[in-house]
């Protein structure tokens, strides 16, 4: 049995997709068991009764601009919290939530725990891409470090490729350094040290600098940059797609007659095209680098994120790389500067 | 008459396209003078001969991929380092070029020359929004300076600034400053400097941390960052847009009959969503902080873009804007950390 954890509070939607979501996973998956956190009152009604659900009540709930660290040492019976501890208590193995991403950042720090040498967790989303070859994008670090050092930018590509090849299944992960230009010479301080000590790393597949014009088109499978940058660029992918969805749509509706029915012509291929950018088929984020999965699935998820999400808690729990992760780290020598 | 030097062979189409750009701006703008730097037996054909037309023989080019700096060094007698000279030497007043990025930097920097109590010319592009209220956003800096610090983002804040007000009329600029996080607490350590910087600055109306999710809607008319994360922000909104509308068309190509008679009746829908987000219309990209106007046009730049770069060199000569920096900031006590 796979026990997962999972906030029930977290999120805009919740807990109304997230008993959605953990009912559909319950049906789907039967080598699985939740531990759903929050108000039992509001759960209860929402979620089907199952043999391999319990539901633990959690008196607080931590809001999406409460301060992070702050929020779990004062907010200690909420959802996220409790669910973290489960985690760490070994009672759970994979720890999901929809909540502020802060939070879970610091309950992933603070409660489940670092890896023995690995300096800083990362946060991975997994975004599609337009490449029929390399459909998903693993973005590493996608903002848990605002400020990063060389070697932490090492450890997340060590950390990203060993996940790409025991989750995603991809043999040989192409992992690329994003820089401001594709010559080894560009870049800030931090990307030229990056640049080097991934150059050298033999245990990736290192295809040097990528530009974040290039993210979408499949030329790598792993982009390592630090997390101030990283949260910027998806923070980017995400505005921009939605402005452009959202313009189309006035155009189409603005531009008379003619549009508005060829916009009901190619509704279905506007759906699909909408589909192949739908980042809640990819599952949530997920913070490598601490001892135990930790899932972040996006505050707007709907019951078919959480879904996903589930869907990969299960997979990532299967695959067992977070204790190899942890065995990697612990057993070699520390990855220095 | 406002003499403008342009880079006859920088770019992807050069000379063609800078050829009919400069045709169509010396007949709409009869108070230009143009100084064209390029092959003289390429050019020639290419140019209705024009009294207001100088062309001056390069014999060399500066290429795409050319080291900046031993480029402008060792290439003396190119198109680009002559007609940088041409503006130091007060020949030209304007310095325009599709060509290499770093290139015109450091021609910039080195050649025209920093105001004095300048730390770090900016490079800020013109950038197309989808509010009709702000339908520009001008990002600084997008790429000059990978590494900054907190004392280069006020700088840039400043020059945005005046350059909003004198070039493009908006009474009272709203600053913003790129950020992984909307409270004032967010960010890297660049960041938390830049906004302590920013928020005690009178001068301009900041509105504290933009999050670049919102830099399309119009939110702010300028938006301040390191030239990495301005990089990585520009690159990713051009590779999204691009990826974006090539998924589109294949969609519509690939999705049946109906998906292919929709296409053909949203046709001019979807032109004028293209013609929204075109930034050739916008001008080009300009590096503020150095004594002279240097615009950047960019290097798959059309002669439409072209065009309106020369249009925009003509602009930000007759507003002064440059004097009144450099004015500005050699009067002024120097902004300090």
């Amino acid at each position: 049995m796979i026990k997962i954890a999972i906030d029930g509070m977290g999120g805009d939607n919740a807990p109304y997709v997230i008993c959605q979501g953990v009912n559909r996973a319950l049906k789907e998956f039967t080598d699985i068991e939740v531990l759903l956190f929050g108000d039992k009152d509001q759960i209860t009604p929402l979620v089907e009764p199952n043999e391999r659900l319990t539901i633990i009540h959690s008196e607080e709930v931590i809001e999406g601009d409460d301060e992070p660290v702050r929020a779990i040492r004062r907010k200690s019976k909420s959802s996220m919290v409790m669910a973290a501890r489960a985690v760490r208590q070994k009672e759970a193995d994979v720890l999901l939530s929809a909540g502020n991403t802060g939070a879970l950042l610091a309950s992933g720090l603070l409660l489940v725990g670092r890896i023995k040498h690995i300096d800083r967790p990362g946060l991975m989303p997994i975004l599609p891409t337009a490449s029929t070859e390399r459909p998903q994008l693993l973005l590493m670090d996608a903002g848990a470090n605002a400020d990063c050092k060389a070697i932490n930018l090492h450890q997340f590509a060590i950390l990203a490729n060993l996940y790409a090849k025991r989750v995603l299944n991809i043999a040989q992960p192409k992992v690329g350094l994003i820089n401001n230009g594709a010559e080894a010479s560009k870049g800030n301080e931090l990307s030229k040290k990056a640049y080097e000590l991934l150059s050298q790393e033999k245990r990736i597949d290192f295809v040097g600098n990528v530009e974040s014009s290039e993210l979408l088109t499949g030329r790598v499978d792993i982009a390592i940059t630090d997390g101030f940058t990283g949260n910027a660029i998806l923070k980017t992918l995400e505005g921009t797609g939605k402005v452009i969805f959202s313009q189309m749509k006035h155009q189409l509706l603005n531009s008379g007659v003619k549009a508005k029915i060829g916009g009901l012509l190619i509704k279905d291929a506007l759906l699909n095209l909408r589909d192949q950018f739908d980042d809640s088929k990819a599952g949530g984020a997920i913070l490598l680098g601490v001892k135990g999965a930790v899932i972040k699935a996006h505050g707007s998820s709907n019951e078919e994120a959480i879904f996903n999400a589930i869907r990969q808690a299960r997979i990532v729990h299967q695959s067992r790389v977070i204790e190899e992760f942890t065995q990697y780290f612990e057993e070699s020598t520390p990855i220095n500067e």
